[in-house]
């Protein structure tokens, strides 16, 4: 599995990859998942892959080599960011017309799902989405984040702080969180993080991290959040049983809540043990 | 979907259950999940359910009926939560022979998974997950809790927050806390909320909630908790990106990072767009 995060603020990009990539739990090794297109002064583009790996190298080698051969393919000479999550969306086409059946006589998913954003010279800064299908999404003002693989335990904490206008290195932050949330939950997704914060209007990589179980802030991140948030936790009142006006109590005054109950039956209803022996098959199903 | 979570503490077991079910989304519904087995002074059995609805009503019903005629398969008359927990999941299988094929040949599987747990008597509290194939596994001293349905948005809160000698009341908030998150991710799970906190040894049900958009303590909870997460993130430092000393560095002293990076093509290894306009085929894939 992967863990991959882009947001799109107004001051510009971060992205956020793992590393860990696995065959099964037995069969488990470091790919780097996060791949940068410079060219300084003139276009910085940042790719991140999640799904099958051999896809996603696919993928990024047609980019690099057959495709960057050509002025109509190459994501080096589109004239803007749609265009090159377009040329990106072909690239997966490309693959899943020489792969894809190949795989499904081995009953493998065609399954390779990238984030792709960056900023091609005036331009602003774009972040994209793209499928399996070479389709793909952009991240609007109401969106203000892409995930990719395992994306559900790190979500909320997204969901509750990042806002268009946080600055860049706050959402670095939160997309750290973010990402330990996952790395606890879920033995697949594992260190190094490639962690690439990209300043609208730079066209060049100034602030990249390569971030292992070293790092003294990550580890400070890791040691904190949690601990902040169990002060919060244990500083936020306990529910109240009684009904009552108070308004931690969790029944309003006046009102008795019940659950839904199972009836149990009465003595006539249920039959003698005596009498089930004989009749009962050998499920112990009712006859 | 639904979410539904179960906690075994020392203290006693804390059930929690989302009551929204849906058959896609434009076909939603109220269904409450959480269902008590009481006989006080005796013994509390509380079921919760996820999965397809049609299956957990007709085990629910094979339990409270069926079941509940023969003191073989009663629960009513298990002599202990782990016999218990066997009859609920020989009605599973019931339901599944009587079930399963008849679903496939619509392309539905069969898919239910149960939270079960209470206590009987003098024995302590127990909690059990229980799987569509009727098989169950219960929560040892290593586990304090069972999820079923959409559980990932709100396990982080849990890992973080609950131990086994956590206080029943603040097992609750935390369950909220976990739902809110929940709630927040995914349309398909929703009010009202049925929770129950059962204490060990009362062998009756003494809190019952039933939470909806009203209730003035899941409303402080959901407003305080994104309020006060905010405030401890924004306290946590941002990164830091001069390779330095500093513990809020990111990049340790006397070290460059470098991001994986594609290479730019050489001009001798580009085609010029006039070569490549014949040559190209219709698809725009390299020839």
């Amino acid at each position: 599995m992967t863990y991959c995060v882009g947001l799109r603020l107004h001051r510009g990009l971060v992205f956020l990859a793992d590393s860990r990539t696995n065959a099964g739990v037995d069969h488990i090794s470091t790919f780097r998942k996060l791949t940068v297109f410079e060219r300084p002064g003139e276009r910085v583009m940042v790719l991140m892959s999640a799904g099958n790996l051999a896809l996603s190298q696919a993928v990024a080698n047609v980019l690099s080599e057959d495709f960057a051969k050509r002025a109509e393919t190459s994501i080096w000479q589109a004239p803007n960011m749609f265009e090159a999550a377009r040329r990106v969306g072909e690239a997966v086409r490309l693959v899943h017309h020489r792969d894809a059946e190949p795989l499904a006589e081995h009953g493998v998913d065609f399954n390779v799902s990238l984030i792709f954003g960056g900023q091609i010279g005036n331009e602003r800064c774009r972040l994209f989405q793209v499928y399996s299908a070479g389709n793909f999404i952009e991240a609007l003002d109401e969106q203000t984040y892409f995930q990719i693989g395992e994306s559900k335990y790190g979500k909320p904490i997204l969901d509750r702080v990042v806002r268009p206008d946080t600055e860049l290195d706050e959402a670095a932050k939160c997309a750290l969180i973010s990402m330990d949330s996952t790395l606890r939950s879920n033995i697949s997704v594992g260190l190094p993080l490639d962690l690439l914060v990209y300043e609208s209007g730079s066209l060049r990589v100034t602030r990249f991290a390569s971030i292992d179980e070293h790092n003294l802030y990550f580890r400070m991140i890791r040691n904190t959040w949690g601990e902040r948030l169990r002060q919060v936790f244990s500083e936020i009142a306990d529910p109240e049983w009684v009904s009552s006006a108070s308004p931690d109590s969790l029944v309003p005054q006046g009102l008795v809540h019940e659950p839904v109950r199972a009836r149990a039956l009465t003595g006539d209803e249920v039959e003698s043990v005596a009498k089930q022996t004989l009749a009962e098959g050998p499920g112990g199903t009712p006859q």
